[in-house]
């Protein structure tokens, strides 16, 4: 009998591998057939857990593997580019950690690639699949927060300094893409400052301005060198304003019911009047279900449908070019720098199977 | 019997008004002869719980009365600076609300007023005087915190939206007095962005960053459209680290010691040894005197013995430089503006009495 | 012209008897005429504020000046029955701070002067004039919750050491008061224990659970030596359940759509089958307004017309024999101690004027 | 070549079986050999997970076993006793989820058992293993906090209800234990309350003191019908006093130098002279060693050497004479019930191997 499952390969079983590992393991639509590392000790590890799922230091042996369907990529960023490129190219679906790559350039080429085998790119946007960020869309697309004034996220931490990113393509990242997904409006610019601390190492601390055409602003201020965790955004509305703290085991998405009224405008031009709304806040009930497992669901729905995932390479493409837009503003110390594209409707990628 | 006590006069008995007035006469060294305004209620109001204390909607009636020593400023923005102007040339002290006038240049000529005629000229950055900043302040002269990396503030709130301030000279004022007292280095550079959510008013959202010549950068992020009151600053130093919130009851400061270890350079250039301390946090007892009473007292102190304040007709200057500098930034979207001087050595600005 | 503002002399400008004079000073329908205190510096800071106000270190001259009409009584627990005897026995309403008296038999005695003098007697239990404990008590008697399970509180802080009372006169006292305002049912018997820690003082931790004979369970934890300020209620429903927290600036009150479920009786006798609800959380919008103001008010308004007060001294009375019953369980190690009377019909205690 | 290490078996593979078994694997010192439990699903699941490790549904495969030199019993409550004593007469050491039985009488029977057998019988307190309550113990024994004055802890959640114990056994159990361990006296009596919201059920809510020969008390106060989840104690000394929150991922103590301090005393007999500390607050660095994991090797440490274990037989009897006497005083609404006997030296239950 053949098994209907998907088959999938990982490679990377350092910080965020194991994760990956043990969704695709939990998933009943998923067969986990093997997993590449170069280090024979965390090969070792994941045998001890996983007794039934092949190891191996060559890449090359899941690329060869006819019954892997799929390939995950959990490893350094300098490499995403290089081993996503193999994996299409050796027929696999892919779904790489963030950021895609290490330029929008090489992010152009994967998915030229996969639109050109039809095949599914990925990209591990996570945030974009926890249930609290799903809320916050829902309340944006339901217009319950009327006209989106703000986006402003803090998300710092003493944190991993990673020796080939800098802070913002490994925090800024999930802020950008959760913009992406949660606005319908395209940034147009982006100014940014960012700190290097440390000699020799990338910006650990760094503070994004996204403009866009209308009234909407968003910033993102990420930071490895802080004393305390902290991951709180806020969305601010012409009706409702959202504080969002991912730290908060329940509670984390909480909805105020305030804001200003604007009155009849006054004779007096050194007046305006303006009134304060101050009501009920409300915390909606928030799924605790793991936000990986969701997206791992979506990955093998999409591998096996061929619809487009909601992180899909072009998502992944426009995250690259704000990030990247943004490391030139910090090289200029804050000058703004124009964003090429604006969204286009999103299409299908390639037919379904 | 000759009466020793300072002879003061409040001019505007709006918001802030009353606090000065209420510790104005609970200071045992000073004397509060009358208060001026434009309503009659809000004089009905100050009589109604001072009837010892004069009232009258002329300013005049202060300049003129010569058991007047020195007067308080506590109206809007835009009138400060004339005020301010006839109180010295009336041969008043003078404490203005912060900021202390709408532009660097009429600053600088109120400086130079009260520099000719021997005037103390302060103005009223509260926050100077708050235990919790003068704390901070303590533990940064003293190298507790090593090499200053990092000052990083949120103040937000649903605000009033002022008319003819925007909100980095309501709310970002505050926390530029506090960089220039606690660093000991100026700024060079600021970028700077806001947004106008509400048509026909001044900013009410900006991200401000300076830059230093060292590696120090501050960062302040203000708000009137927030739905809940945020005040806390991350001040961030090679050997440990502050979170000060201004809205905890009693615990304000945080000193947390944590941060990084830097071992030998490693051969591998794509590998840097970072190493984490996770230590102890210390939360230090912060008195719970009020601020005001303190800068009061500082005032009176600085009248009567010709002392140089704290919060000077310099230390305000340098306030207001960089506020006009950072607004400047924000009409050109994060564009970096150069600062103009640089700190100088801090002499008396006349000689004591 | 005929002053129909209610004449009002306070006893006692020590703790809260500022707080009171303000009140009756800021409220329209009141004209306040006297203060009394033991204290000549007392006296001279109460001039200081409002020179308006006469002062005296002779309580009968409020007793015999016939423009009061009213007194409030701020001063130690054991003055307090001798005070307000001789305030009505002079003909005077009277408003005593909590508790009432020292003992339930003496508050008999003036709940009987008061009535046969038709005079109105009320007692100081602040917190039911608050917004917080108002909203509590509508959604009480609206049902919302449900059938109530429990009122669990915690009222701790490192506190004044009380010469004549312990801590359950002086904590708990404003619990069982808001007990007795929220709940639907009297207590018929206490259970409590009570601890000293300070040789020769009274007791400075106690807990105190009072029974209802509905599942209703009131739960009460004072401490004069807790290291933080802790104001925390849990009111537990059928339906829905509040966490009150006192010290919040904005978000006291939090109602939780949680609860639990109950499933047909299952046959193994080892099962029942509970579920459990996790719904959203709200937390309503609560009035900033001062409670005392709100009692003051109240106070006003029931000495002009007449009507019974919502602290009245009936209800204060109960208050006292719940705290008379509970320090004789506390003496006994937590032995349970039947309380006297049920609830009956509140009627007026006199007829309208 | 003969295998060193302490071979294992575990009973119970439901809520908390997974903890042990997970940590028995990763303990190098230690091999699972096989998992039994009643539910073929459940063995299912362990399968998945661990292809390496046995299961069975007979309980007697895990006594009958050979290789097996010790047994973990993670099932119902009621099943305790008829288990631990059927794995100690097949000469294996046993280790049993808290509660270790039902009764202390069947508890004492277990004990004589082991020691007769010379084999270790060690109680699953897991929160005596946690880094916390190493640290509290620490402190209390250096005598950082002076005399003890109380213990206060509050356990509440929406928790599962259960069947065979009521909340105290379920989560007063905790309190007790860790303070048997933290101080340095025995209780010797007890007073608790507590209420049954749901017929049919055990109390779901109770309240707790335990009297002590000195001036030390502790109250614990457990719910399983709170809409947040609270797991807070306070530890009060004369010196020093502990705010524990195990709900706070880093800062878990916080040590305050805060207290009283008792001045001569006064010739008034009304007074007394109490003044206030109101010191730093200290925060030490807590490890992030799962308890579990200590627990876990601290029991092959005590298989291996014979010696008595932190949280052995005569612990576990102490804290359900405790739970017993609690449960009497509930029964009676509070009234108090003396404890047995007193702590006596402790002694090693037998001679190490």
């Amino acid at each position: 009998m053949q098994d209907i499952r998907v088959g999938m390969g990982v490679v990377g079983y350092g910080y965020w591998g194991p994760n990956l590992v043990r969704n695709f393991v939990s998933n009943p639509s998923a067969r986990l057939v093997a997993i590449a590392d170069l280090d024979p000790g965390k090969l070792a590890a994941s045998t001890r857990l996983y007794p039934g799922v092949a190891t191996t230091d060559r890449y090359e042996d899941l690329l060869k593997d006819p019954s892997i369907d799929a390939i995950a990529i959990a490893t350094p960023v300098r490499t995403h580019y290089e081993l996503a490129l193999a994996a299409l190219k050796a027929g696999k679906h892919v779904l790489v950690e963030k950021p895609l790559a290490p330029s929008a350039d090489l992010v152009r080429r994967l998915i030229d690639e996969a639109d050109r085998r039809k095949l599914t790119l990925m990209v591990d946007h996570t945030f974009l699949y926890t249930p609290a960020v799903q809320k916050i869309r829902e309340l944006v697309l339901k217009e319950e927060l009327g006209e989106i004034y703000y986006y402003d996220s803090t998300r710092s931490s003493l944190g991993l300094f990673q020796s080939d990113v800098n802070v913002i393509w490994d925090l800024a990242v999930h802020d950008v893409s959760i913009i992406q997904y949660i606005l319908n409006e395209d940034p147009v610019a982006v100014s940014a400052t960012g700190s290097c601390h440390v000699a020799g190492t990338p910006e650990n601390m760094a503070h994004i301005t996204l403009f866009f055409d209308s009234k909407c602003v968003a910033h993102v201020s990420v930071n490895w060198l802080s004393p305390i965790k902290v991951r709180q955004t806020f969305v601010g509305g012409s009706k409702k304003m959202i504080v969002y703290d991912d730290l908060e085991p329940t509670e984390k998405i909480k909805v105020y019911d305030k804001g200003i009224t604007l009155d009849e405008p006054s004779e007096d031009a050194h007046q305006f009047r303006i009134g304060y709304r101050a009501g009920d806040m409300w915390a909606p009930h928030i799924s605790a279900k793991e936000a990986l497992q969701t997206e791992v669901e979506h990955f093998i729905d999409c591998v096996r449908t061929g619809s487009p995932p909601i992180s899909g390479g072009m998502s992944g493409l426009r995250v690259i070019e704000i990030l990247e837009a943004a490391s030139r503003s910090i090289a200029d110390q804050g000058r703004p720098v124009l964003l090429p594209g604006r969204r286009t409707s999103v299409t299908p990628v390639r037919a379904t199977a």
